[in-house]
């Protein structure tokens, strides 16, 4: 088969490589019909991901059709249409079974895996360890490209920026950063009947698309206002927002998102950080906050395809550009210029 | 009337001053029988404390029996032997509604304003606001003694520490400092079914009294042992304690904290803290972390006197000394002087 390969920092290629097998009774394989890039993919073509050796197929999300299955596999058939999870997860360890599936500790304690210790999606076939609990069979009405954001994207945004942020009906919510993974805590805040949600960022054309996605409010951080400040006037009694969630990754966005919060507001960290960032514990000590961080469980997928058919999560929204598995050098290309290509999230189809 | 009056940093005298009086309609008098001293005062006649001016009555805690009230009051009684809570709050606003009296809006958006906004508890006499919502009777079979320790320390363990960290039964808790807030996060997480609950403190006394609150293991950070590696040994599986309650409010007992969670698991700040910290989000941004602080709401009362009666729950455990009103200089000074003098809590009471 055909497969996007790392060979070690900054070089990948669309390589030919041995099918992937059958490797444990619970294994299914998947032909992949579309997946979409990571940030978490250029991470790793910076060598920033030390653990991801070349010789690895990348990729953690996508939609196929399910071609062979193990023998302790119940659920999933051939010739199923498939999400494949970014998690991988047993079922029955603790984790899983307090559904922190994140952490399954069979796979190793990181339940993301794919493109990451194992071979991943970005392919024309991918093996899924423990099939049953890792694929989710697409529904009628849904199309595969819409799957494909439920592999990750909706679902992080969702679960570690809204339900770990506790966004209630009527909150006021502050999504600082709206790259993918913020416009989809705006998305799914927005559902979740948030009575505002401010967007902040500093590029206009994703503060133009937050409003697509949701948001009530925008704040270009470039304009050069107090962000803090314009946050509090927009919240209830200029207390602070109820929550603010934090999808950038940077010392400074942090601080954007820990100064707005409302004394017994929540802040729920979503980025990926590189550094360590400073707590101002003395100040915040008597606030009553909560503060959490995660890596996504996707145990959401089932009620955000709900969402999907009653129509107040539209995750086609995200797709801005389109390419075939030949171009994954350019799909790259664009995804790693997003801004200046006014990309949110790009499909990479078998056809 | 005679009461404890701050005339300044390291300054304060045992005066004649007026009695207090009725000033809304929904004050009451309390005469007191008891009160204590927190490590906030300590805090306050060091001078750390702006907002506290001279001439101010300190205290916050204690019992009494109510002698006047105001025409509003519909539950207090003249008469009545009360427990007077160190959050005064106003039951009506949003923060009382939802129940985080700690920032009722109406006294000004922090609840503890006894010996710090207005003349405290530490007196022969004192006014509460909001009588109704900030008295609690004492009920039969407990002492005023017991009703002291219910004013703030053991609400406070027990709400920041183990209520705000989400200790669940059979859990393994670590409490990093067990100094009288970090005692009373050990009684009360053991009385909450925890399987474990580990002490960590750096003074043999306060270790030793540990095991009479209910702590099952004890770890001395003056012997010399990695204490996040020992943690992380008594914890399930090796992985982390469930949740770590942070009582002493400095960066390093903060940080023994963080590190010795596990994935999944909770962080409870309790301390007071002086200065910032550092949060290595670059390690925890995966770790699906909870971290909480807080400043105590005090509404969980009513349900640690069913404790005390119950049995589970012990405040008398807390009192190592005793005085007079006429001794507050002894009981500032052994209290101040806690670790050598062997102290936890101290009792001064009016006869």
């Amino acid at each position: 088969m055909k497969a996007l390969v790392y060979h070690g920092p900054g070089r990948k290629s669309w390589d030919t490589v041995p099918d992937p097998v059958l490797q444990d009774s619970t294994d299914a394989i998947v032909q992949m019909e579309t997946t979409t890039i990571c940030g978490t993919d250029l991470h790793i073509l910076k060598g920033d991901v030390p653990a991801v050796t070349p010789g690895r197929i990348l990729g953690h999300e996508g939609v196929g059709v399910v071609t062979e299955v193990g023998s302790a596999c119940t659920k999933v058939k051939v010739g199923d249409r498939v999400i494949v999870s970014c998690i991988s997860k047993c079922g029955t360890c603790e984790y899983c079974v307090a559904g922190m599936t994140s952490h399954c500790q069979t796979v190793g304690g990181i339940g993301w895996i794919f493109g990451h210790l194992i071979d991943g999606t970005q392919a024309e076939y991918v093996r899924v360890p423990f099939a049953d609990n890792g694929l989710i069979p697409l529904p009628d009405g849904v199309s595969p490209e819409q799957g494909t954001m439920l592999s990750d994207i909706l679902p992080t945004g969702y679960e570690i920026g809204v339900l770990y942020g506790a966004v209630r009906r009527d909150d006021v919510v502050a999504v600082v950063g709206v790259g993918p993974v913020g416009l989809a805590a705006v998305m799914t805040a927005s559902a979740a009947g948030a009575a505002k949600v401010i967007a902040v960022d500093g590029n206009k054309f994703r503060l133009e698309q937050s409003r697509e996605f949701g948001a009530t409010d925008t704040i270009d951080v470039n304009a050069g206002g107090d962000v803090v400040a314009e946050l509090k006037e927009l919240s209830r009694g200029g207390l602070g927002v109820d929550v603010a969630i934090e999808a950038v990754g940077v010392p400074v966005t942090f601080g954007v998102a820990l100064d707005s919060v409302r004394p017994g507001g929540h802040m729920a960290n979503v980025g990926v950080h590189g550094e360590s960032v400073s707590f101002p514990i003395e100040r915040d000590w008597i606030n009553n906050l909560t503060i959490t961080t995660g890596l996504v469980n996707a145990t959401t997928a089932p009620e955000l395809l709900e969402g999907i058919q009653r129509g107040d999560i539209a995750p086609e929204k995200f797709i801005t550009h389109r390419f075939t598995f030949d171009q994954f050098d350019e799909a790259y290309e664009t995804f790693g210029n997003a801004a200046d290509e006014h990309a949110l999230k790009v499909i990479i189809a078998s056809s």
